[in-house]
């Protein structure tokens, strides 16, 4: 039997408390489907450990996390304590940059049970993957401030993109689509006003689709992008977008599924060179911390995407299906209207599984 | 009895549609308001002038558009001729950025008769206004590509903020806010992975809203605020957001509101110094131009807001009235589900008025 072993880097909030349901579920699962998991837990990228350390992360994160077969995330952040963006490019950020995982997959998936704020939306009609861009793009940390505290004060932030960057998530979309049915892929752009970088992201489109010629592909500008998400939610398939424009995305898609409790995602380096790292979509949420109300599917649907990724397909298909049928039972946590909590929400799922 | 001057510039696409109708309703409303319109023509800022002259617009452009009490425009783009962001900041965003129409207002609300994407909701669930900052942030035309067609190809584009963009724009959002009876602010934000430019952002909310103690305000993650205009679009009242975000946000607001053919937008030089461009948040949508099917009433309801920055109050307020009766007697065009064409429906709003 095979032998996983997972970092698990509980970090802030309503992380700590939707992380114990991913891990019952991996835990049921590896008993279920036969292998094993070696579990190591990290007090590091936490808040708390930014108020002992001055930091978020100990110097040598690298080195302790690098041999893991994968890394399983809650959410960080807690604006009290630490800045948004001091934890999360001390932490998160840096996982995703420096394990070179450049893929950020996010499932979209409206559930049986799950009501859709979108009038008349069934299962079925909200289907799709987001893949962003998870390295690079809008998410730099180049820039300054110039004239500073004075009337002609100015802040400049660059946007990166390279043709390794580029070329290679959307080589990734690309044979994503190629493998569906539907063979359709929709880009993300906002060529018309951001006049660099993205005309320079549709051309790089244009050459990978030289290259697909199967695939069906078509375009839009990022605001009207999002409008057709409320409206035609049934358009997509595969979406690939830059960094912030996945980030928008990748929220408002499962908002259209009723909540972003349940979204799940994937920071994956497809060489395997390094560990890919699952985390819910969801922040930490520190209004709802500490009530034991907080969604676990986003956890444990990416403990299936963990699973899927390790090689152990049916144990994944199978936390997903255990997923499914038990939001089809009407167990459901506040932000999807019922009154489960973490636990039982979470306990279902296993009993399901 | 006044006179204003207007250059009317209808641009490409649905634009050369729906002008007419926007004009026809100007028109009923000079005659019951008592006042004269002078409209002035102008040809350029459309692909056939750039197909004639290879530029978007003429080099006097400026000194041609100048003295004019206002710009009321349609839309232009036709990327088959010429590409967006070639037609775009060769035309529209010249006009915001020299004549410094620094506000973008773009009022989302939900119309009886039209139907919401989003379930459950009536009118009065969907009403607020986006004020969007108009030009600088994400739409700056600085930066470049670097080792270009080899492996190592690099683009950069910048962000530019300065405290003078940032605090004209909020202080215009805050007094709005402090006028309305919520007194409630919604500011866009994405802090946590932007880390330059958008906690300077938050900074400059947080140093002005001290100078309004009687605005409630609150902040979003530009992600997860997307998600809520679709789960909770009742929480909004004035949503301030940066050039990208606001364009994003303008879009999909409208889009819950049932079509994004309905939404007009006010791009303002408060001083006075310079005209203000009255336009459809829509584009030229050349998919369906010359079909006669083109929504009128994004023209329509920003020739409302023009007239009311002109100071014609009651006119504007009769204007925005007939668009609401109308809209409840059912005469739709397709995008809102019905069978209506441009011009019946600029006919009926006439009529109304
Ligand atoms: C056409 C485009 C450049 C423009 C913008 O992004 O500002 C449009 O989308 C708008 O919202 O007015
Ligand atoms: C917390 C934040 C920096 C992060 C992001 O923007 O990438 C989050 O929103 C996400 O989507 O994973």
């Amino acid at each position: 039997t095979k032998t996983y072993d997972i970092a698990v880097i509980p970090g802030d909030g309503i992380g700590k408390e939707v992380m114990p349901e991913g891990v019952r579920a991996l835990e049921a699962a590896s008993q279920l489907f036969d292998f094993n998991l070696n579990l190591e837990y990290f007090d590091f990228a936490c808040a708390e450990y930014y108020q002992q350390h001055g930091k978020m992360l100990p110097d040598d994160w690298f080195e302790q996390l690098e041999g893991f077969d994968a890394l399983f995330f809650g959410a960080v952040g807690l604006p009290d304590v630490v800045p948004d963006h001091v934890s999360l490019w001390g932490s998160l950020l840096q996982f995703r940059r420096h394990f070179d995982q450049y893929v950020n997959l996010r499932p979209v998936k409206l559930m049986p049970g799950v009501a859709s704020p979108l009038a008349g939306r069934e299962p079925g009609d909200v289907d799709f993957l987001v893949v962003r861009e998870n390295t690079e793009g809008e998410y730099s940390s180049i820039g300054g401030k110039m004239f500073e505290g004075t009337e002609r004060e100015t802040v400049i932030q660059e946007t990166v993109m390279t043709r390794t960057g580029v070329d290679r998530i959307l080589k990734y979309a690309f044979n994503l689509a190629q493998d569906r049915p539907e063979k359709h892929l929709t880009s993300a752009t906002k060529s018309n006003g951001i006049s660099i970088t993205m005309p320079y992201w549709d051309e790089r489109v244009k050459a990978m689709q030289s290259s697909y010629p199967e695939v069906d592909v078509d375009s839009y500008h990022i605001d009207i992008l999002t409008a057709n998400f409320v409206m035609h939610p049934d358009w997509f398939d595969i979406v690939v977008a830059s960094n912030l424009f996945g980030d928008i995305l990748s929220d408002l898609g499962p908002a259209c599924t009723g909540t972003i409790g349940i979204a799940p995602s994937a920071n994956i380096n497809p060489e395997g060179t390094f560990p890919s790292l699952f985390e819910p979509v969801h922040g930490s949420a520190p209004d709802i911390a500490g009530q034991g109300i907080a969604n676990p599917i986003g956890q444990i649907w990416s403990a299936s995407l963990m699973l899927d990724h390790l090689g152990e397909r049916d144990a994944a298909a199978a936390v997903l299906e255990a997923i499914e049928s038990t939001l089809a039972t009407g167990e459901l946590t506040p932000d999807m209207g019922g009154s489960a909590t973490t636990d039982s929400l979470g306990s279902a799922v296993v009993r399901a599984l």
